[in-house]
């Protein structure tokens, strides 16, 4: 096996390629995904996510990438390695630690729900740091799946990988359409709880056992009406006192994915 | 009055000096914060801190910038104009809203504690995202205040300040050493508890009634042995099955201020 010389011009193909891939839509026409970094890596490959190509720059290697990436060979893997300004080019971080990989778009089917499933929502959301805390959160709360609606952010965009530390493939995440989300959530006899600043009831309050999908919208326009017609509508209470009137959108969802785990443990606690 | 006219050199010493101010040294031997942002600017003067100078950019002006800038004025502010570039070249922020403000660093006094006091304690957390993320959420769940140990990020740095969404200037904040710190909840007899990921018991299990101080260190390294030493450790239960390790420290913090608020609450419904 010969390896081929580093690729050290900023004008190869291969580069330009993946610089033009930072872009959502040059992803989607190509249906690849970048994932950079080795945590990153490592839990999409955990996952199966089935990396066809990895670029490497020994030189910026961290311990972590340097023990990954042997690890991450195999036969039909196409491994490539690029000069420090090559790879300083390609990559979304300030600090790049060596390995980047392509793949193809991950299609998850959502898998069929357990009677305790929870399935988080999401509406609109558009920065990719929170739609990458809600997934990472979500991984950590012990969440089914996430359904994530229309056009916000790509949950495969590089910032959302990123954000969620790699759970955007161990967590199923599903990109649907409004109707077709509801129908899944409606044949399968999920409570639907929107998560509203205005609900009266808190989200302490409402019962949140058995199979149930928590609806979040952006901070400012929250949920769409049709949205908001849900068996629950639960807040967060807040210090209004001071003038606090927000929480973050990621923040709330970790908070209301937390009770939903405190209740069926209390709940398996009373049964048991 | 008179108008001085709009600053618009880039050499100008107002523009070379807000510059330098962004570093925390400067803005430390200077003894002022910078302060942008309508949003901010409106949380602290409502708050009491005493702005100086305000920097505009009319061409810049967001609707709710353009409200308060009129309101923000008193007779010892002064109010000076910047040109496009120039308010380009001082700001902090990808899309600035045309409001800059200066005023001396804030000298917080903790507050005399309440019997149900809620203090959250932050030792060695640099990441200034996450120092603004914790005192929002610290003031939206109603703590009583902040003390943030020794070197971490400066919490009247710009980016604290915006992730804080001005909550840094409605809440009492106070930079303390760890000795200072100790003595100070000692002394008001608070019942102190770590937040450790290696913790037996959760979050839910124990007591966070009555005077609780929240001990939280960085993700990576956790507090330091002599901070563990505490009443109660907690941890919060994840879904190892998969692989999630870890939640981010705002998050971590987020879920056990508002577990603190449903005690509460379950305790004043239990004695009603």
């Amino acid at each position: 096996m010969t390896t081929p010389a580093p690729i050290t011009s900023l004008q190869n193909s291969h580069v330009k390629r993946l610089v033009r891939l930072r872009t959502r839509r040059e992803r989607e026409q190509e249906g690849v995904i970048l994932i950079e970094g080795a945590r990153e890596l490592h839990r999409a490959a955990a996952s199966g996510v089935n990396l066809d190509t990895l670029y490497t720059c020994p030189a910026l290697f961290s311990p972590e990438a340097q023990a990954l990436a042997p690890e991450l060979t195999h036969p039909h893997l196409t491994v490539l390695e690029l000069s420090r300004a090559a790879f300083e080019k390609v990559s979304g971080r300030e600090n790049p630690d060596g390995l980047l990989g392509l793949a193809p778009t991950p299609r998850a089917a959502l898998p069929e729900p357990g009677p305790d499933a929870v399935t988080v929502v999401l509406h609109g959301l558009e920065k990719p740091g929170n739609v990458g805390a809600i997934l990472r959160t979500a991984d950590a709360a012990g969440a089914d799946a996430v359904i994530v609606l229309g056009r916000g952010a790509d949950p495969y965009g590089p910032n959302v990988i990123r954000a969620s530390q790699g759970s955007v493939f161990t967590l199923p995440v599903a990109v649907m359409d409004e109707q077709a989300a509801q129908d899944w959530l409606a044949a399968r006899a999920f409570t639907t709880v929107a998560c509203t600043p205005d609900a009266p009831r808190t989200y302490w309050d409402a019962p949140l056992t058995g199979r149930v999908a928590l609806l979040l919208g952006t901070e400012h326009e929250g949920l769409p009406a049709h949205w908001r017609d849900t068996d629950h509508s639960v807040s967060i209470p807040m210090n209004a006192a001071r003038g606090a009137d927000s929480l973050n959108v990621a923040t709330a969802a970790a908070l209301v994915l937390f009770e939903c785990a405190r209740q069926r443990r209390a709940q398996a606690q009373a049964g048991a």
